[in-house]
């Protein structure tokens, strides 16, 4: 991790990035059940999510699936950009315990800012793929990122 | 924790709840560094928030404060709704270690699905605020909900 | 989680509440090792367990037990009852990594407090079943509960 | 930690032995809810404690306390003994983040099996103290034992 | 856990001792990434470990081996010892996921300190071996001891 | 963390790298003694830190300084490097909860392989500062690197 300048006039829309994969554990389900509170059976009962509710296993939460593939975009930090929220998150495919998961991130739009000149915004959409190729999760990761000559 | 039927005909815009309130805490921000991979300064570094950032401490990560917030609102399981994502998730302000956050949650539309007449959406907006009544993130949690007698 | 104020007059023997599933982790092993500094083989080591003692496997904590049995029956806040204890913990048969467990607690016993008429006293068997029907623990949970109209 | 055989006979009433301290803490607190899936106010909404239940702080969740003061006291493996129940939990105090706790355990009762003449009864009184002297919760911990020259 | 003082005097060339076994679970790899930050593909990526890196499946990180064994040898306190380093830790083979290591500590050295009088210098050779009998791990614990009589 | 081919030539004696802060927290230090199983008072209990060691406080576990340290100069992924273990690894001055922490690495010495010719092996000395600027922790970290035109 270091921290590198990048301006707004630095993103391309296109501009491409891929992880390496991490394996979502039972140990993560666990860890994030804890830390959100939320032990639905859909995440925790092994047995009802086999026997009862068809789901192959336990899956993952949503949150943590988000927080995962944040995480991994998560490179150098950037002093000119800050991320004010993510658009159109889909949970599109469940994410069961010991599946793999890649994440690409694209720019996809780069626009003035409407009321600050001195700034832009950039768009980045996070796309979430698991082993078999599959897309389980989207969201697009928006940024505010400072003109260059403007600070 | 219970299971509960509610069918789209159960819910209603202006339909409102409010959770009780949660101290998010260095425990929290140390665990989900750990989950996420995210270890940022804003996240990790005191002496970087206070002498050089001028945040006024560590700042909890935004999946953080997602992932609490949508598990203070899941009560009770309901088998007749689906959550298939959020819409504008917004970070208003940031959550300073130690800060207690409480979430409201209110039905804000409800329409018919547009391709499959056994459904209808309902979206509920989740506000998250702070000790001094700051907002300090929103979002818009989406359901995909049974109607009555179409099971 | 809701605050509702249930008073003494409110429980009735034979009173009957029963959770859903979770299933005990390898993960919530090693996490309550870790906060307990219980690092028995028991607990610890799947050869001795496995070749040597005959377990079948690792088995978890019966302090683990007692806390997510306890955790599960933890339902809506009542401002009108503290716990102060529990009577006859019984650990019956070993609950081994990957079983699934369920709760049930039943009201036992109601009666006045012996000393201050303002308060009752109410017993709740909790008993813990594995994914067999296996009773695995049992306890008595004990609550001091305001009586109506006495606060 | 060591396998050290006791057998029944080694056992005397009144033979006690005193843990050094520990700290309870906030990650504590926050790992405990994540376990046991109890997130009470009592335990994690700092401004209520303080401000509305007149608590002084977040207090740790009994079956923490529990299980750190359980696990305080398991120091060498014993093969000739197993660890039963525990009768008469009593929560006498509560304990405060940042309360430092200490454990005495002391024999308080030798007798033969009702049933199983190779065997005996031990009965263990683990008493909790925080930093100030006040006996926080005392458990009797309840072993069976094998008598020497038996197994 | 006690308080037992040993002084430079007690120990001895040759004197070991051997710990219980414990399993390196999946929790333990992946609470390590998130306390040490480390997510290489490695420890966290089931799918490249076994299909493109040939490892047989993910394996633990050198700093969690070293932690483990480190804290199996942690028995009783002695006041009269300070660790003040480690030698030549060496990563000989792989820990996985499922493995179950065992602990030698051996006494390889006792001389005076080259420059206090009063102190001796202890070293241990720490040596960490799997299931199957191979050393994964070996590394040189450094003390620094009271000489009896001196403090 | 991206994967990048480094090769032996790659690496030069002097060249230096230093990660951004972190802050060693409580929840480190509970964390920690939960992996590894080293509850030692330094590190657990308040009272006894301030009150009868003199310590000004809990102090981390050296490991996990080790964890932390090695874990923050782990930043892409070197197909070409692996890492064969530490030397000289030396606790300086003790880091106590709430310090924080910088890391500085720089290659110390690169040098053929003694018997493999495709091999060379370089050392980076690992330095850990507090925010005082005080050295608390230094270890050399050897790595093995495949020569360029030898894969």
């Amino acid at each position: 991790m270091q921290v590198i300048d990048r301006y707004f006039e630095d993103f391309a829309v296109g501009e491409i990035r891929r992880t390496l994969g991490r394996t979502v554990t039972e140990a993560d389900v666990v860890l994030h059940a804890g830390q959100s509170g939320d032990f639905f059976p859909h995440h925790m009962d092994e047995r009802w999510c086999v026997e009862e509710a068809g789901l192959g296993g336990r899956i993952a939460h949503g949150t943590l699936i988000i927080a995962i593939a944040v995480g991994m975009t998560a490179g150098d930090v950037n002093p000119q950009a800050m991320s004010y929220g993510y658009d159109r998150i889909r949970f599109i495919k469940p994410v069961l315990i010991g599946d793999t998961i890649t994440v690409t991130a694209q720019i996809t739009e780069v626009t003035d800012h409407p009321r600050r000149p001195e700034l832009g915004r950039v768009d980045e959409l996070v796309t979430v793929t698991n082993q078999r190729g599959d897309t389980v999760l989207s969201l697009v990761h928006l940024y505010v990122v400072t003109k260059r000559g403007s600070e």
